[in-house]
């Protein structure tokens, strides 16, 4: 075994995600950084090599450098795969090159610009056999993995009821007129795409609430909003759920919620019990039993699902967080990529990180979402 | 000044509402029962008139028979306003009757079985110009007018977004088959009327929704469900609202969501900030802002709006509870009462409590959200 | 059965402990207030009768004048039970008179000013066989009730280690200077006795704290403060205590930690389990295990003690609150007066309030606290 | 810039905290692991170093022999500090040898078994000039040091009451006669000292409370218990505390509280207001005032103190846990290291660690709480 090595495109200086992205992969310390393409500025590239201590000669100007270069080094030597931390319009390219020159990938979300972009990786990666996981990663949580274990097992009987939500403050004023990087590509269609929140965060809570339920959406009605002045793509929406199998549900995601950080939550109830949890204090599970006193789990403590005590690593009452969730997809894919290279199989559980599959489910839910509300919030399939 | 004296029609042993009240109305020490026609069994009403050390002569086997025998009393002993708390086909008789005769009137919600008795009942109040409380108890709670005061003064912006809750799991199975009495009405369309949740529950929601914002719901689309097998009734319904001048909401109630116990909760967020609100934590209101920390405002701290401290008994960290705020509402009612008798203005603060036509417009949001989901969760006006 | 008959001894206008009485005396419909001497100054008397809309003829100018006219009234008419709220010195007299005179009796905490007179009362109580409840309020809990029991029931094994907790912060400065009666008479050594906050709210946490563990404390070392400059009695304490059989405990009681409202808790840990509750959630019971997730007892949710069930008034998720608590003394000693009355044993479940021995335990713990930290903080008996 | 190098003693398979220095370390990527002596046991050291893909040229025997071997490697591959993991009988001699040898150092807490080596290690810290971190990790949260920061700027008057608690529950049974490497230690005197929970997590409670007051703790009045039949050391510890200057404070540490995980909280009060923070909700800091509502600071919100926005690496509502604080010792260490090598000065914020004068103070803490209890729980300068 040894540690496998990484090369990013985008996440230069004062990118967010691209830091997440290094610490996340660092954590475990299964992974190293080798080179990357960190800016379409080769100067601003170059700095962010610095930072990062990388060997100069291995810090390109464009993606497509990188892959060609890093393929003519030696194998010990080269990358093993290509981590993607660009606004969504460049999440394709990359990724198709790499795939197509025999790299892995770990891509952020959503995977594409476009539905035909997320079918082509989709096959893409079937054909190739590469390793591909998305970063969907409010899904790496350790109390995540404990929900979707026990409704998998039955213990929530017959599900009738999602709630997911997505709640935001940070765009309620037109900061991507200030300097805000962030706020400007995700409110750009020509770099976000269609969508603003249901492509930036109502994608993270499609993940969820399927990842988690094991239901996927059969249909939905959606009445999306621009509030700002001026803003061309959606900063809130709230969306009524059809399931397959007949069970409802109710998904609202806003960036103008005045004072809200990250309060991704959902709430599952079936015909025995209910679920309910919080990214913000994401080590907790309520578990609601009917005429019975709620039980509270947490991460590290009593008998939880392998998944979730896998996804762990520190004893109970250590708070883990969101760069441990993050960094579980990472290790996940780490591990499985360091069996591929010893020709061995991973650890089952190790394989459970976000796919193309789960990618294109996204890509369907946002289509959908912005369908509907554009007829005027009528039922779409998805 | 003198207590005022109530007449009661329902509440009789077993009831849940009716205990509610006669608390409600004792707390403050302002009421007192001096009749009642407890029950459609004169037997049981007889009973009833026991346990409360009643007047066996003032105990009625109906409520026409009270109202006739009241009105006969001299006025020194007679009551002086009827409070109805029986299922919801029982409100518009006494109701009626009572106005017709001189009584006043506290009701329970929804106010009447049907719109037109609604219409009816507002009607009849403005002519006799007699005073009616309906009892939407939550708006009695402090922090909730808090709320109400802060958004009314603009401390808000202009208004975006409203998500109201009310998560029950108590019909989580079909205990109306079993000796729950509160089951059996209100999921029994000859005496709740054309909804169970909606009406039970979503009017409360609407209630709350509407007097918090100071916004009137314009349209919604409603996906209404009766997830047990064989319930003729809502017992769930996920609804996307739109209110007058451009804010947008969701409303989601349910009976059947396991585990719950009675979980009303209110957010609101504005341009400039936001407030959310939990009945079962009703003395804390979070007040949420853009860049800032949030504040914790709580009964009995700082600078209350005077209809926050109005509604408040002890100091703060003595928890006041549902009882409470349930007796706001009595107790601003006798005030008026007590002012009326006395022919003097009654303290402003006193008039705040729902009136018949906050009851219309409960009746206006079941029949929209009843219409809405039947035609297929379509969009209705309100 | 009837209603019984209360007269009150101190709780005029302004006062807020005796508003606190009549509303928990109220809301069961159990007992009525005839009759009062509502303030030693015989206008404001006068004037509170008025405001409870009593007979003018009895409100009088002092409980010796009430107990006296009382007792020569008709057996049909007069006050069956004297209730005192007023500060700490004037307990004793009206108590002993009552007692001496046929009245049943509530009264406030502490017992009485001095640890003769609580022993006095003890004695005098026994020897007449009157009924005499203390409203320490905080045990009204049906939480509370359910920890004991399940303490009771073994389900913590041996209790090893008490944590309970007072802390409120209105204290903080010198508000006995301003106009605030209730801080005037609380610091005031005349009026309070030896200790300030270790009476006013200590004597609660040490009354839970034995109520909840059914265990004695056997020592404790006192820390006590006036923090204020110039301010005569205690407004902080920190408390090392040691239980008989050996169980070992903390307990802090401030009014001057800022910003803290009326945060009474307590957690006790045995060798097999631990329960935890505060007073300002107070319809939550929290049960931790070893390596198993905790659970969360609700008032009114599943199986709880027969206790816990009797204490409760409303469904599950209707908070009940601090009113509720006290009304539970004042409901089970109408219950258990209203028994004697007829003849008949009383519920069991009603003998369940605090009693003078209760009071002179406090009366104890409150001596040796002061004692304790006079002689610089040493372990002392209690 | 370069990464710097570590060499790890202590810490092999098994071993709990190894892993959380390991992880630490890793996050920022300004720190790679380069050699170890991970075991006493050669053979599982080797393993460990196979399991962190060393060279296992440098995986030692023993930390004197990687010391010697390292010391005689070229400056451009040896290891610029180490990092000691091991229990507390062991951390002196790596510490020292290292300090004598040139390496910087960072030390799990306590710093030493006894106070003589403590001194020591504070004498030859001063004379060689190194940088020395010792790991009192809670001290790293950003909240902790707005606190800390806010005190000091007088947001809350003069300091009158710390209460500063440590309860967990692991070792409530005799875990240490099983297989817990973790629990066989600590309870040893011979490994762990004259301490068990004060040690372990005592020593923790001082510093977060000396840190974030600013105040040092002049006198202790300590009852501490081995409760769990048959073991040496104390396993919880009830202790008054007097600051320097006149506050006065409470302190209890425990790891027999059935169920409770790793529950370090504060709460500081002054003359004009107070904080609360806990340890297993670390983002949120609650800043209560006199009269006015409570106001939640949080982790990247609003105008945060330097350090504390220096403490943290995502936005707001991404919770970042324990290992992001425990990194944050390591990336101030690293940063001072990087400074040190390039002949700069490093950025004033990175000097925020504990050091070996903070050791210091907590050998002399665990020492008077020890002969406090000893001596009857009597008052013991600290």
């Amino acid at each position: 075994m040894r540690k496998i090595r990484m090369g990013m495109v985008g996440g230069g200086r004062g990118a967010f995600i691209g830091g997440v992205h290094r610490m996340a992969a660092a954590l475990d310390q299964q992974i190293e950084l080798v080179c990357g393409a960190f800016s379409s500025s080769p100067e601003k590239s170059k700095a962010s090599g610095e930072d990062f201590y990388l060997d100069p000669s291995r810090v390109y100007g464009s993606y497509a450098e990188m892959i060609e270069k890093e393929k003519n080094l030696p194998a010990e030597v080269r990358m093993d795969f290509v981590s993607i931390v660009t606004p969504n319009h460049v999440h394709f390219g990359p990724a198709k090159m790499a795939l197509e020159n025999g790299f892995h990938v770990v891509c952020d979300k959503p995977i594409t610009f476009s539905l035909e972009e997320a079918e082509e990786l989709v096959e893409l990666t079937k054909k190739t056999g590469l390793i591909f996981a998305l970063t969907h990663n409010y899904t790496g949580y350790p109390m995540v993995k404990q929900a979707r274990d026990m409704i998998a097992a039955g213990e929530l009987g017959e599900l009738r009821k999602v709630v997911v939500e997505y709640p935001q403050g940070w765009l309620a004023t037109k900061v991507e007129d200030s300097d805000s990087k962030q706020a400007a590509w995700r409110t750009d269609p020509k770099r976000s795409g269609i969508a603003g929140a249901m492509g930036d965060i109502g994608s993270h809570a499609e993940n969820l609430a399927e990842y988690m339920s094991g239901l996927k959406i059969d249909e939905l009605c959606a009445d999306l909003s621009a509030f700002v002045d001026g803003r061309l793509l959606d900063d809130d929406g709230n969306i009524l759920l059809r399931f397959q199998g007949g069970a409802k549900g109710i998904m609202h995601c806003s960036q103008i919620s005045v004072g809200e950080e990250n309060a991704l939550n959902i709430r599952i109830y079936g015909t025995k019990a209910g679920v309910e949890w919080h990214q913000m204090q994401p080590n907790s599970l309520i578990f609601k039993r009917q005429d019975q006193p709620a039980v509270i789990y947490r991460t590290g403590i009593g008998e939880l699902s392998e998944a979730a005590q896998y996804a762990s690593r520190i004893p109970a009452g250590h708070p883990e967080g969101y760069l441990e969730a993050f960094a579980n997809i990472y290790k996940n894919f780490a591990t499985c990529v360091q069996a591929r290279l010893a020709g061995e199989e991973p650890n089952p559980l190790a394989k459970d990180f976000p796919t193309p599959e789960d990618g294109l489910r996204g890509m369907k839910f946002i289509i959908a979402a912005v369908e509907s509300s554009k007829a005027g919030a009528v039922w779409t399939p998805c």
